[in-house]
């Protein structure tokens, strides 16, 4: 597939930091920067701007707020085309830590949002957007999204929000291709002027197949992580994404190298991938967090009684 | 997705044999079996009957034979209504192996060809139909495919063959859905008369998806093996079918706990899966025997070298 607009979005530290409580070392974050910037992707996503007034930095490593000189130290005399990104999330963020672009190392930020808080990301976005931000929003849990209500956000964004791009986000990894297709049409009928963009959670092993079938549908925004690493389940591994892409800007071979010296050692510390309960939640389409407790106990293989406990749950 | 006529085929044993010489112990064997019965599973493929003149009995586990006697002992004693396929290779089968129907556990063979051997599985189907079996052939490395000869191949089958289905084998895990759904439309198209199947392999994650892909377009027999056990990469993931399939005479429990007890310590001991130099087999449409031989030296994380190898070789 080559279609020059596609943007090939690393998130790899800052969805990767959800499973360490965003505490990667300095070192390894200018290892991934490296070899983005090598291999020709387009974006990295390095971590969350939050609150310092809501989370504690002895609680959380410094990729929860992404001060700029971090940042700085990190892209520091490393040759790259690769723009900074940041997530904000609603009801987190001091928009007074955001910087006027000039004077930040920030290219972008991204507001994640579920559909009910769709008017707070707008402002958001349109607070950031006039600070000269590329900017986006990425609507949560997209799978539980009422279709009614969907329709009237979608239609806010592209009358009232500055957002470049509009994101779908899988967050349980629970859609089938046939649903990608119709969200994606969906977003491309109403959405005329931006563009769209998807992130896709892996507790199927559809996160690639799902931004395959977005991208058939135009999707020209597609988020991946090195060796698909991310919260539970983890997201479209990005060295299949970059096989997939005829464009020849991109070049595979740093990300295999950055794959084969660290994230193979980082597997042995850290967990993600396909794990069965996080397989379940996805069937179920629920929330991984009742699947990342169960991984942290000693029934962390009793699949069955944790199938049984989701399906079991009182019903309304 | 409930369609009646979707037959899910299990693969574990045969397909995983690749990995161990077919070397699974009778107990391993019957709570696969007990356990496919208890969740509804159509098909279980046991494994090759392969000539004993070709093969030596001493270097190879019984299921590369599936003698009947053999398949008895599994089968005894547990309700089932899931029916027990073996697979035959062209060239390497001596037909008289095979019983009469009615004289033999075995209800499916499963004929596998590359297109260019297309006249000698038409042969051996309408052998073993005119014994009695349910018949298959399995068309494989069909990425590798020429269209013309691929087309006059489909046409044969339809008017010179026996054969029940015709799947499609994506050998190597190299294609998009794309291509899938340009196969399984050529497929329905000719194959008037027949039932599609698809075999998919799991290079790039992509098998469960490209399955989906295939059943939206009416492939009616599915294969999966059990946490995807198989060669290389391995193969669309059972537990993952049935979580789709919504037809109520599936169970994933007893499969969970398969998994559970059985699949995870089989993990410790033999590889299969999400494994970068497999994923760039079929990024590049590769067996994955140059693959498997890394995997078994001290470069077996050296994914730079192997890609590079593998892109730089001689062309013609």
């Amino acid at each position: 597939m080559f279609r020059e607009k596609i943007k090939v979005f690393d998130c790899t530290i800052r969805d990767g930091g959800l499973i360490n409580n965003h505490d990667f070392d300095d070192r390894f974050v200018r290892e991934v920067y490296k070899a983005l910037s090598a291999a020709g992707v387009d974006y990295m996503e390095i971590g969350y701007k939050n609150s310092k007034k809501l989370f504690s930095q002895k609680d959380f490593g410094k990729w929860k707020f992404c001060d700029d000189d971090h940042i700085r130290k990190i892209i520091d005399g490393i040759e790259s085309k690769t723009k900074i990104s940041v997530m904000v999330d609603v009801d987190r963020v001091d928009i007074e830590d955001v910087l006027p672009r000039k004077e930040s190392p920030v290219h972008m930020v991204r507001v994640a949002s579920y559909v009910k808080d769709i008017d707070k990301a707008i402002f958001l976005v349109n607070h950031f957007a006039d600070k000269g931000y590329e900017t986006t929003v990425n609507i949560m849990a997209i799978s539980r999204a009422l279709d009614n209500e969907l329709n009237e956000a979608l239609h806010q964004l592209e009358e009232e929000c500055k957002a470049d791009v509009i994101y779908l986000v899988d967050s349980f990894g629970a859609l089938y291709q046939e649903s990608i297709e119709f969200l994606v049409k969906k977003f491309k009928s109403i959405l005329k002027s931006k563009e769209v963009g998807i992130h896709a959670h892996n507790n199927q092993q559809l996160a690639f197949g799902n931004t395959i079938e977005a991208i058939i549908h135009d999707a020209n925004f597609v988020d991946g992580t090195v060796y698909g690493l991310g919260r539970a389940a983890g997201n479209c591994p990005l060295e299949l994404l970059i096989g997939f892409l005829k464009n020849p800007k991109f070049d595979i071979r740093p990300i295999l190298d950055l794959i084969s010296n660290e994230f193979i050692p980082l597997r042995n510390k850290i967990e993600w991938g396909y794990i069965i309960p996080y397989a379940i939640t996805g069937i179920l389409d629920e929330h991984p967090k009742a699947a990342m407790v169960l991984r942290n106990s000693a029934k962390k293989e009793n699949y069955r009684e944790f199938y049984e406990s989701l399906v079991g749950e009182e019903l309304d």
